[in-house]
């Protein structure tokens, strides 16, 4: 609708136009590798700039600065000649005009990608959903940051331990990579830098949980990889609830699965995503988890001007029934994919099939500990931990922001110290009642 | 009245307690400059962290991260055994019973320092207090920051050459340093960051006006730093407008004083500051600008056991009639002869007299340039830029944020980039009009 009285304002420049919507992992291979292929390439994104997800956990306990892991898009493509950007939301399509609907205005297309990725899946708990932190964008990260830290300055003013402890325990609902790493970097934070910070108070009293539905941590990699990672947490102090759920939560105090109750201030919600398809293409092409059923072309059932990449589209073959793992790996490569075969569509040369190459995953437990699943070698520790590093900070986009995470990490590593221990802007702190407040409520 | 149910927890260790509020310049040097004394040390801030105020311009002109410039309180004085912080904020002072009110409880003083320094003066016009950006805390540096650049995506979908205009011309009122030196940074923007990134728009269409009341720029300093100052900002283009004044903004419109009216989203409001005087002391001890009158021991006018340093006190004397410039010099040399004296109390001996060793002043204008004060010494240009980066980087607190900022300096210089072109969180963005918003307001 506001297409009525705004224009995006993007020239015709008498070229083929692909809308690429989503600058995450997939979206940004995809424009770079259109670089070469005469097109005219609009990406649209309601951030401006692309936001390295990976790392988001360590922005959040104040290992890294957030500009460290996200940047700009105008940056990265200043040089493009064929690149557009337009800070807004793609709200709708439409497929037979062939133009799609944005918050700053309508746009034809010639080929739409499709790369918005996922959101927190909530499961329909709308009080889990309104209380709970997620870690998805570096809003989130910040939030969490600055709830963190203000935990541990009102814990110093609870009136008795209950309160107190609500502060300083921390649930982590989903032991994947997100909720494993985050636990990991929580134990450290509790070990060796607000013992220095807080005097005051005993950290002993600060329990970390994680809760996770499935029989072991890491689902998605293979058993060592799980074990070690439950008995690296446990070495740390985390305590792992396996088997187990969280079933309500109302900002005070979690109920599990079993019915008991838990107090804390802070629930981290990191158990399932989902994506969000855009409006006006046909239910049948939504399957399971709401991506987009895509064909070995990418291209969204149905279409062939329309293709998903990365987390939002499901590549459904026999061998891949519920489409690939929703990880930077498989959405990197089928940008790449994509990118040559829109240029063999122009071409009017045979299109080619996906084919993913799994180069493995891995997760990081902490300080010199990691797991690292790489097809038949799978390794635990220090080693890994250093191959986890290695690999992150090569696929961090930006020269200089490599440069800062390595930085970061080195100071770290060697000073056993979180430099960004800051509380900034109130991001996520209007849900966070000041002790007066609280008496308020209880009165 | 948050005493009622609230208690700040500051254990009694049986020795003076000196309440220190406020953890700019001058209670950061209180604080550390108590290390060694015989008294428990406690520091009110609203913040978690100290700000370093100089290069809040940096912020909002993406040429540092925020982390580079605020530095946590428990991460400076950790390790000093007699410092206690609490975050909150003090709201009145009861000098019979000696204790302040504050955000999270009352505290018994037995010597209580007030550093609070300044905030924004808007001489009481309401529209532009509303309206206008400030640059006093890291919340307004980002929240500034954010409008700068999506100020150039919202002009990217201008409907009319008005409108585009509107978004991409700046008033900074108030030509001091600050006014100066945040002119000279959006003059770089300009010229050398914003037409990589914005080549479908023409950056000559962004004017920057500066604003000043006085006869010249930087009236605390020397004539021919005002006159170089004035040079450099006219060589990158910049608006001077001398002896004039902005009576009112509503968002979208500036008035001069003539009655002339120029469209702009964004002012600047750099034009005098006012502090903010504790409930609970004494009208007759407040004089101009707010300041509190005090003795040239410090003593609030009145007070033997209630002190103010920085820009909040006034040490009025035959030679300074209005007391000293509202610098961090003056206020960290207040805090170091105060905290001698506070021993000097204890020892029951003589206290001294704070004495100004003005060490001079200067102000940055752009790349390469600068003008510099030092007593006889005027200088302007490269070297005095190279001065001002020296001192800067000598007074940054935290020797990671000191190198931090010299990589993000060198990089900048050598790349001619800017880094941190970000959009993140809703900071300052609340008030900012979407497209379609914007006509509805208009329908």
């Amino acid at each position: 609708m506001n297409a009525n009285f705004v224009d995006t304002r993007i020239p015709d420049v008498g070229k083929p136009r692909v809308i690429v919507v989503g600058g995450g992992f997939g979206g940004l291979e995809l424009v770079k590798a259109l670089r070469s292929v005469d097109v005219q390439v609009v990406l649209f994104d309601k951030n401006n700039h692309h936001t390295f997800q990976p790392l988001l956990y360590q922005v959040a306990t104040s290992g890294l600065e957030t500009t460290s892991i996200v940047y700009p898009f105008r940056k990265k493509f200043g040089k493009q000649r064929n690149f557009y950007f337009r800070l807004g939301e793609v709200l709708s399509v439409n497929t037979q005009e062939k133009y799609v609907q944005t918050s700053v205005g309508a746009l034809h297309y010639d080929y739409l990608v499709l790369a918005t990725g996922t959101i927190t899946n909530f499961h329909g708990m709308q009080d889990i959903a309104k209380h709970s932190f997620s870690l998805k964008t570096i809003q989130d990260a910040v939030a969490l940051r600055n709830r963190i830290i203000k935990n541990f300055e009102l814990a110093l003013l609870a009136p008795d331990d209950e309160t107190r402890n609500a502060y300083m325990d921390y649930i982590i609902v989903g032991g994947g990579p997100t909720g494993v790493e985050i636990a990991g970097a929580l134990a450290e934070l509790k070990n060796r830098i607000f013992p220095k910070d807080y005097p005051e108070l005993d950290l002993l009293e600060m329990d970390i949980h994680v809760v996770e539905s499935g029989d072991r941590l890491l689902g998605v990699m293979s058993d060592e990889a799980g074990k070690k990672s439950q008995e690296f947490l446990e070495k740390m102090g985390v305590k792992i609830h396996i088997k187990n759920r969280i079933t309500a939560y109302n900002g005070e105090e979690a109920t599990f699965l079993d019915g008991t109750k838990m107090r804390t201030k802070t629930l981290i919600w990191a158990a399932g995503v989902t994506a969000k398809p855009l409006d006006g293409l046909p239910k049948e092409s939504i399957v399971r988890g709401n991506r987009l059923k895509v064909n070995p072309f990418l291209q969204v059932e149905g279409f062939e001007d329309i293709f998903a990449i990365g987390d939002i589209g499901a590549v459904i073959t026999t061998e891949t029934p519920n489409g690939h793992p929703q990880l930077a790996p498989p959405a990197m490569q089928q940008a790449n994919i994509l990118a040559k075969n829109i240029k063999n569509i122009l071409a009017h040369k045979p299109l080619k099939a996906f084919h993913y190459k799994d180069k493995g995953s891995m997760a990081t437990v902490g300080r010199n500990r990691a797991v690292v699943d790489m097809g038949k070698f799978k390794f635990q520790g220090f080693f890994a931990w250093f191959v986890w590093m290695f690999v992150h900070l090569m696929s961090i986009v930006g020269f200089k922001n490599r440069f800062l995470v390595l930085m970061s990490w080195m100071w770290s590593y060697f000073s056993y110290d979180r430099s960004n221990r800051l509380i900034i802007g109130n991001l996520g702190q209007e849900d966070l009642p000041e002790p007066p407040k609280e008496k308020e409520k209880e009165a």
